[in-house]
């Protein structure tokens, strides 16, 4: 089956929206799903951005809240914007990268939106992210799992993430990127990634 | 019929992709379209910006041709992007707003669009403004025509149309704005721009 890469991180909506039909869509397409968290904060920062540029830019932060809600209600998503914005991303991210059991990354990193966009909880704050460990994985140990995410090879492991987004030539998020190198950006354009995995 | 707003800069991609098919969606929908050719580059002046987005952050640029290209290609328009960009739009702004008859500033837009995006012609040239004002409305006296847009009562004109750009929200292109004063943003927003308008 051809592979789809999808880069995303945990503060960014338009991920959100992209996590929440991505399986759906692949699995429709006959293409699956690689879920490759990483940190926009390294990124934006080589374009020369200190925070998202939602915040940089008012305009288009006020409009992209607006966007969302309105594609949000189009796919009977609920959605409501974290307080802080963007949200502290690092702690949920290194729980995805985490080595997990099948399915991991995906189903923590889908309750980990949920939490963050469907009821805009602060995915930095431990309960939060303990309670995506056992909406994702009900046996697992999440104080353990909490632990082993801050551990030195698993941030390592990020590190590891983020250069690749970089190679992989990821400038914003969601990205999507198809077996040849083929670069996507944003929710706009996953029909159109999954097009080309599909006739590569 | 509901009408909708279409506010554009000669010097942006997304804004041609829009041009060549917003009549065609809009007539389907039963919607009337209000073309809208604005100045781009004082809106971006606010944002702090003193050239488009795409030359100030070279990965953006680098992508965005190449997802006009790909989507070019998918709706079977020729897409050649000219040596400068962003293209000197002021000239081909000001000939757009002037009063021409019926559909002058629809019918001579697309004709600029075609000139610098499926040609890469140099819409700032004399020749390539004249050659488009022909193409728009054959029996024109050109040399008239361009003599009329840099009048003073012109200038005035595209000045009150870029004051009204922003006092309608707009902060990038292409930008339609409906009724209510519902705004959307990108091509990729059109389908939603129309079904919005239609609604209301």
């Amino acid at each position: 089956m051809p592979k789809l890469e999808f880069w995303y991180d945990f503060a960014s909506t338009y991920s959100y929206l992209s996590a929440m039909r991505v399986e759906t869509l692949a699995a429709a397409a006959g293409v699956t799903v690689d879920w490759r968290p990483f940190l926009l904060g390294p990124v934006f920062k080589a374009q020369g951005w200190a925070t998202s540029p939602f915040v940089i830019y008012p305009a288009k932060g006020r409009y992209m809240v607006r966007d969302i809600a309105r594609l949000a209600a189009d796919r009977n998503l609920p959605f409501e914007m974290p307080a802080e914005f963007p949200a502290r991303s690092l702690a949920a991210c290194r729980l995805a990268l985490l080595e997990g059991g099948e399915n991991w990354t995906r189903n923590v990193s889908q309750a980990l939106f949920v939490a963050a966009f469907a009821h805009g909880r602060d995915i930095s704050d431990p309960t939060v992210l303990k309670r995506a460990i056992t909406d994702a994985a009900p046996e697992a140990d999440s104080d353990d799992m909490l632990a082993r995410s801050i551990a030195p090879e698993n941030k390592a492991a990020l590190h590891l993430q983020s250069n690749r987004a970089v190679e992989r030539g990821v400038f914003g998020a969601p990205s999507f990127v198809c077996d040849d190198g083929e670069l996507f950006w944003g929710d706009d354009r996953l029909e159109y990634a999954l097009r080309w995995a599909q006739v590569l």
